[in-house]
């Protein structure tokens, strides 16, 4: 059913045998712009994309490939995502970009969403491989930074759980309506979201019919957190922030407690977020007191984000959600593929959230 | 974001509160040649899409209205989506076609897909209230009827358990290469194919972390797959059906038992199958030997269909699987508005499934 | 397989056709000092409880009647379970200790829960119907006020929310060592925690592969947590609550953000509940840092609770879990019956989780 | 939690880190009988239990250690329930009753299952490594083979897909009531089935929310199958048998095609299941027509059988459940056990069905 046409911008997408490769794919596949060009996945070598993920059974693919295989120099590709691991990353960004420097680069690691080298070196435990690139990126969250993001060679694509705190967030961090030090996010995820390597943790029957918190007190999303949020307040600010898995495939969903500023009140947050919001195709704010659930952006680039009063003066419950995969990874890096080359912001990401 | 030209076929849903009329939603936004014009709900009226169905939130799209409410004679409908429960279809339908000739429906419901009255009567318990309709009407299964449902007027849209069977099932009885006498149908099927009224049995504690069969031996979807298979077979087939719940949203998936004919052989049932396919774009025949799972057709209209041998001597199993929503409902029936008004066939049907 | 002494002592469950009703019986058909003599459903009278619980079939139980049918005065029972709704509990109540005043009664309803007569009309828009019981009413959280159920003839069973909750916060209010005034409970539910009526909203494809908060902001399981906590306190907390539903059946786990008083440690507080509980049978501290899973209390009577640090200093994160069912509703239930009738306080509740 | 007596016999669990090692010791903490004085899980050696199933964290329990490290001459165990892989289990089992040849052996894997040794060599690939054990070993389906593993010293516990099977269908093949050569087994099971070994394809988001076959036309359980049901036919009987995952995490549902012979009708089909089970603690046949579901089973040693007519003349359709772990693996150990060692056979298992 993939028709490519020989003018089209030519894609690769590094680690394809993933879930927010598999996920690249689904949405590219549907792009009117692009050639999908290149497919990586360095153990299923060889293999065809279907072999990997049978819901591409009807489709033409490029059969999958070792990265050490490519010849950056003559891939002639427009642009690369890359979904591989932590740290594996920052070696193939580096050898990519020596090699074809024109190529545009979207990552989907954590490698280059620090800033900060030493914030790196302090959570990840070990220098950072690419310092130079490091310090190029542009981090991709598209509503707070888009016109970096236009301009860039290289975008750090945000992670999932970060993404769905900032969209609440950074918007009543800007305007000073929240207090920085009182924030505690309480975040849910589906099991996509801890990828698809094979541990015991995660079979079936580990997680089906329950549910708990993982990583309390420490995960490495907090970096990613304080860099955003102390840039959004202007000051420091280190958050509450605990992960928990639920018994579902995607979507995140982060129920946020925070206290407004004195001569704020929980209506004017609302405000502040539907004016920030007001023009952006992929961020919708609800009513005022209504709560967003995850299953309504299930497959979609939407984010949904609510405003409710609580019952203890001064305190605001905000609650955001989006899908992990789309806007929390795969939809949100062809959101800024769309930006880095010119097109419109929403090209290939209309498809509506499948409920039920 | 739903942007609506004037030039556009005006479309109408009713029902548009339960499942098919949300998934026909789901599709109809997308779908670039017409407009959405008319969504009833009676219980609904007065409401907007988005407070029965908040995925619907970011896009404008018709108030809720009752049918009563509705002058056919001056709504101006190029084709209209019936998704209304049994019975009321029939009389909604002879009043819309009596006051509005030239609309087109695609219905949904089961009134209109038995073109024998007396097996209508004795399956539903009463004499059919609109019988010239019922005549009138073309069985809307795209691969089996396309030149007759390209001509229609009032399609009737097949059932979700009967599709995915009859996909697997038509080209070999055709071929006669089964037994037909010797059919063994057991189907598994996700909840939605229940529907959204509330009922006890339906309740997330009742289905979750289960698995029961219903209706064992009396089946009103039986009538259809006598019709079509007798139909398909040149005589009479009376086949073992068996529906059982899964505690999933969606999908269904048939493990049928048969018996290859003699001189026949279970890789030419393979065979049978990849020939009747090979230029279809929403069916797909696996290699032999593998077998299709839900979850690679979800949210898409694809069917899949695999061919395995059995260890008994003589006996194949063939398995087939669809989005019951899609495929199964919504997907079919504006597949078959397509063919009804001239145009490609995918179209807004491009959707690549939801996995994981 | 239900063997039953005339020595036994006679109980009644009120309200049997519900899923704490049904739990009731599980757990009593393994109680070796009872009988079940009465079991009630109004809209079920008549029937086996087979035919509304099939997992009861092998067993011997009571045909359901009505209510009203019974005759108080000369049922002689000992002791009543009352799982009847909100409202119509008082009532029945009122007329069962009337004609039976040595009858011994464990509500699991919230009408005798709240101390304070003024409150429970601001809550629940209503004068109390029986506000002498009221009065007499002792509060069943069976860790916290044992002493006085072993005397009680009415016990009010806690709710789910709330059980789990104070069973994680009132050994620390009660020393003082958390700051009643910046607590925040995140808190997550199993699906029969809404019970077993029809309501769209709860039924499978509206929950599953999704979650979502609800009643934000205002809950009447709030007016319960303030009694008690204010009451563990010596002084009033008004505590920020949210409620979530988890796509599973049973269970609930609460993530509970505090802050420590000056001059204690998150080390102290781990120290205070493990002392606490160092003798309870059904409430188990996890060792310091770890935190539970809903899934390893499941079926059983369990309380499981960690306690870690968070990386913002002087806050501590609090995880409880237990199952809604059993010790956030019918074993508890036991639990009470156990003490009020002078039995060893685990009889019956002896069931290890059922994982996976 | 758990007491232990001196007097108790003492019994040891082989492959304790595993779903039906787990199952073994939920059940045997509540049995009064026995004391575990053993637990061995070779990668997991050195570790409490708690560790390996947080839900064991209340109850006192030996260390888990290697197998290796064992001496078998003076651990003094009256029985050892072995849950260990395939080909492994041969090679403990010979050495433990070498050296300790009064201990009584309980065997959960398949490699003492057939009598046949050629047909285990054609299955499996390799000679029995244990030809004399084989022999000697009993299969134990209690309700087949009753009087025979009360003699046993080693007992082949059964497979769970086979025992679902085998209590729907050995009454009626011994009663000559059913064709033998014209049977469809469509079997349904939970995940705990594929057990706990971390495989991609056992992901929760692999398996969640779909439906599939596998192992079409060739699974080894079919070997158990032939057997049984041949020695009950009385004559050569190859059966049909397509297993299936269901997103859940116990239970088996075995639906059941079949033609009943001449002379006979679907009604005695039921009269000689309910005549056969009418004393078995633990086969609860349904009311003819109505079938069972898996979750009034789950966690409870029960199987449910069902029997219903097909609308095919002469066929019925037989449908049979049971919880994999427990009646499909170590609930029907225990009862082995309980009949090896004189005990009432319900001993420890009266566990009522966890639902919902």
């Amino acid at each position: 059913m993939a028709t490519q046409s020989p003018a089209k911008v030519k894609i690769g997408v590094l680690g394809a045998s993933g879930y927010t490769g598999s996920e690249l794919v689904r949405l590219l596949l549907r792009h009117p712009n692009i050639e999908l060009d290149l497919l990586t996945a360095d153990r299923r070598a060889g293999q065809e994309m279907r072999a990997v993920f049978p819901q591409f059974s009807p489709y033409k693919l490029p059969t999958l490939v070792t990265i050490e295989s490519i010849d950056w120099t003559t891939a002639g590709l427009n642009l690369v995502f890359c979904a591989l691991p932590h740290a594996t990353t920052q070696k193939v960004v580096s050898d990519l970009l020596a090699k074809a420097p024109k190529t545009k680069v979207v990552d989907l690691s954590a490698d280059f969403r620090l800033h900060d080298l030493a914030a790196y070196a302090r959570w990840y435990g070990h220098e950072h491989h690419a310092p130079k690139l490091q310090r190029e990126a542009v981090y991709g969250l598209v509503e707070v930074h888009r016109t970096a993001i236009k301009k860039a060679r290289l975008v750090a694509n945000p992670g999932c759980y970060t993404s769905c705190a900032q969209l609440a967030l950074t918007p009543l961090l800007k305007a000073k309506a929240i207090a920085p030090n009182e924030i505690v996010i309480d975040a849910k995820s589906g099991m996509t979201g801890a990828g698809r390597s094979a541990k015991e943790e995660m079979l079936f029957s580990e997680v089906s019919e329950g549910f708990h918190a993982y990583g309390v007190g420490h995960h490495r999303h907090m970096a990613e957190l304080d860099q955003e949020f102390s840039a959004a307040a202007g000051r420091e600010v280190v958050v509450t922030f605990t992960p928990h898995l639920v018994p579902m495939n995607r979507c995140i969903l982060s129920t946020i407690y925070v206290r407004h500023t004195k001569g704020k009140s929980v209506e004017e947050l609302h405000a502040i977020l539907s004016k920030y919001y007001a023009k952006e195709t992929f961020v919708h704010v609800l009513p005022f007191g209504q709560t967003p659930q995850t299953r309504h952006v299930r497959g979609s680039n939407m984010t949904f984000i609510g405003v409710a009063k609580d019952r203890v003066p001064g305190r605001a419950i905000v609650i955001s959600t989006l899908d992990n995969l789309v806007k929390g990874a795969s939809g949100q890096a062809v959101q800024n593929m769309n930006l880095m080359l010119g097109w419109p912001e929403a090209t290939g990401l209309e498809q509506v959230a499948l409920f039920p």
